[in-house]
């Protein structure tokens, strides 16, 4: 086929840049700690991964990583490697082995991270992507323009499904678009998944009946995969419009399997992301690592927001959702849509759609929209024409003297 | 029920370390980060998780991970939470986003670590654990005492089916027990799955109708689960013994559907092990992953090995090893086997036989044994011969003077 692989990585070693590059190409292609009379010229060419770009940025005195192989001076460099995809085929979970696997182990190796990823169209024809993307969730959600002002169920558990569903009234009535589950919320004995979604259902549908508009719930079915496909059948049968998956609990034959079963776009939410990414030198970017589940079939993914409540800061929120809208590949693009959550109010709609250029996403708001002093229906309100006042290019101060719930609110997001 | 869960990390704070357990607690069950008036008293008595124990260790003046929330001083703790099974139910996946979710991303986390994982009764009643286990596998290598010597298939990639079965012939004429494929050699075009399988089991049914032993040969069947299936009839209906699969690859859900389809043991992989654990402020110890590794259905499980070639420390593969060795939950004990490998040679039989009193374990050696001067014969005996010191409690060099290809192998080992 001809076609190759490329992954690049931020890389801190305490060797020779160079010999530590061939060390890592060599773990995760034909090469091993020693030579091998079995690792022919011929077969090293066919098979080995190719060095195809490494420039050094600094260095360090200390090493990021501990490493039982000191050395005076750690050097931090950009490393670009590239696989034949003979080696692999178009196989997303032996990719996870290939450009993620024993390679973070290697002594030579004081700090890894993945930063980039450019996959060959085989991956496109192997795998379907997101089965509804942006256009797809905008006509179920009915929600042509704009992001999609949500929410997330809170308390994340112990609220009954009856309890739930009372909550959810109060969103739809307030005009919520997009609602979901917490990702600790699927099939516990306090709210069991059945329980809850046909109590929720009732509210959407009876909503829906009235006003013509059905909310997008995410219903959480993160589980074992037979029961996963049971309750997307459930969530179908009962109407609803959207099914929510955790990544890192589920893993890529998890996601896989339910692209292949649901009728639903796949809220993808990437819990666990803080261990895969929070030290700087180890794991993984967001963009390579998103591209693998939107092959793989997310329609929605989680990227933090602007000014959230956890650690990431703005400048990786900005790159993942940057990434999410980006093509997967020149010849198949694969759109999915970005989810803004934690601490986000209508605060944070300007600079997000300046950086984005865009509003495909979904803006969810827990204490921004229920916080304010005239209920949900003001909440949303409000959220909603801060990104009316972004997209338009209208200052939000001057949004709020032509809103009087946008002006209210000003006065507790601050 | 009553049932808890119980999760201990190894915690850093710039935050009071009491108000920070409070936030991580709150966190992963029904808090947030307001004040909710529906997270009633009686809500978070039955939902919220628990700080069962916060124990002080040191404090350092840099924070471990970065944080937007500075601080002068970062507190190291031991914190133990519990968690009601009301909230998840007996659920792997579940339990995953539980114990392992969003917590690491807190700003008031500046180091998290999960080093220990409890778990009730109704886990052992909901997942199968290990089908083959240590007995199963032993049983069908045909190894009743001492460790399966074993070998990994190199170079990794680029060596044909036929190739690939003429080093399988190689080793089992050389008496080996147990051979792996690499975790990079899955079903590439340059090797395909199927063609490797029957070249390999040929040489692997003719030797065994010649000798009655057969090697045990891990085929590395991650993929689809489609494929896997498939993969795994084929191995079964060429008489095969073992699968392998990556656990980081295909996630807990492809590991449960593997365990549901499989006849036979799972060698269970561990590529990617280095992202999870390699800094010491961020991710995993093995000991509580390897638990839910093999509720869902390892047989086998990778741990190093002492003195190996990458940059785990010899405490930690040890520490790995024995909970491979110990019982999952007192009610239900899930034997499997750990694998050492990278490094190895006879050398390390007697140190590691030492640590875990036993020799229920695979141990597999590349050069150690294709170095041997007379070959791989000589190679497996020397290896053999080691163990078997080690387990007599003779010491290796008085071994050598009655086993002259360990004397030879000692020469090269060094």
């Amino acid at each position: 086929m001809g076609e190759r692989i490329h992954a690049t990585y931020w890389l801190e070693t305490g060797d020779d840049p160079a010999r530590a590059a061939e060390v890592i190409a060599g773990e995760q292609s034909s090469g091993t700690f020693v030579a091998l009379a079995t690792e022919t010229p011929e077969l090293k060419a066919r098979a080995g991964a190719r060095v195809e770009r490494l420039e050094v940025i600094d260095t360090s005195r200390t090493p990021s990583l501990p490493t039982p192989k000191q050395a005076s001076v750690y050097t931090r460099c950009v490393l670009e490697l590239s696989w034949p995809i003979e080696n692999l085929g178009a196989c997303l979970p032996t990719l996870m082995a290939t450009i993620a696997g024993n390679l973070y182990e290697l002594r030579a190796v004081t700090g890894l991270r993945l930063i980039d990823l450019q996959l060959p169209p085989s991956f496109a024809a192997a795998y379907p992507g997101p089965a509804f993307g942006i256009a797809g969730t905008r006509r179920l959600a009915g929600v042509a323009h704009g992001p999609l002002i949500g929410t997330i169920i809170k308390p994340s558990v112990g609220l009954s499904a009856d309890e739930t569903a009372e909550q959810v009234r109060a969103l739809i009535a307030g005009g919520i678009d997009f609602i979901k589950d917490d990702e600790l919320q699927a099939d516990g004995p306090n709210c069991p998944f059945e329980n809850r979604v046909r109590a929720v259902m009732r509210v959407v549908n009876d909503a829906a009946d009235r006003t013509g508009k059905k909310a997008m719930v995410a219903f959480n079915l993160t589980g074992d995969l037979d029961k996963m496909r049971r309750r997307h059948d459930l969530v179908l049968a009962q109407g609803g419009t959207c099914v929510m998956a955790c990544l890192n609990s589920v893993g890529l034959v998890g996601l896989l399997e339910l692209r292949r079963h649901s009728q639903l776009p796949i809220h993808a939410h990437r819990a666990g992301w803080g261990y895969l990414s929070r030290s700087p030198a180890l794991g993984f970017d967001f963009a390579p690592l998103q591209k693998i589940w939107r092959l793989a079939g997310a329609d929605h993914l989680h990227v933090n927001g602007l000014r959230n409540k956890f650690s990431e800061p703005d400048a990786s929120v900005i790159a993942a959702a940057r990434s999410v809208l980006a093509p997967v590949m020149a010849s198949a693009e694969l759109p999915a849509m970005p989810v803004f959550s934690s601490g986000q109010t209508g605060l944070q709609a300007h600079d997000t759609y300046a950086a984005l250029g865009r509003a495909d996403l979904i803006h969810a708001a827990g204490g921004g929209i229920f916080g304010h002093p005239r209920g949900v229906p003001a909440g949303v309100e409000a959220l909603r024409a801060s990104w009316q006042a972004a997209m338009e290019g209208i200052p939000l101060a001057q949004q709020a003297q032509r809103v009087p719930a946008l002006a209210e609110a000003l006065e507790f997001w601050r």
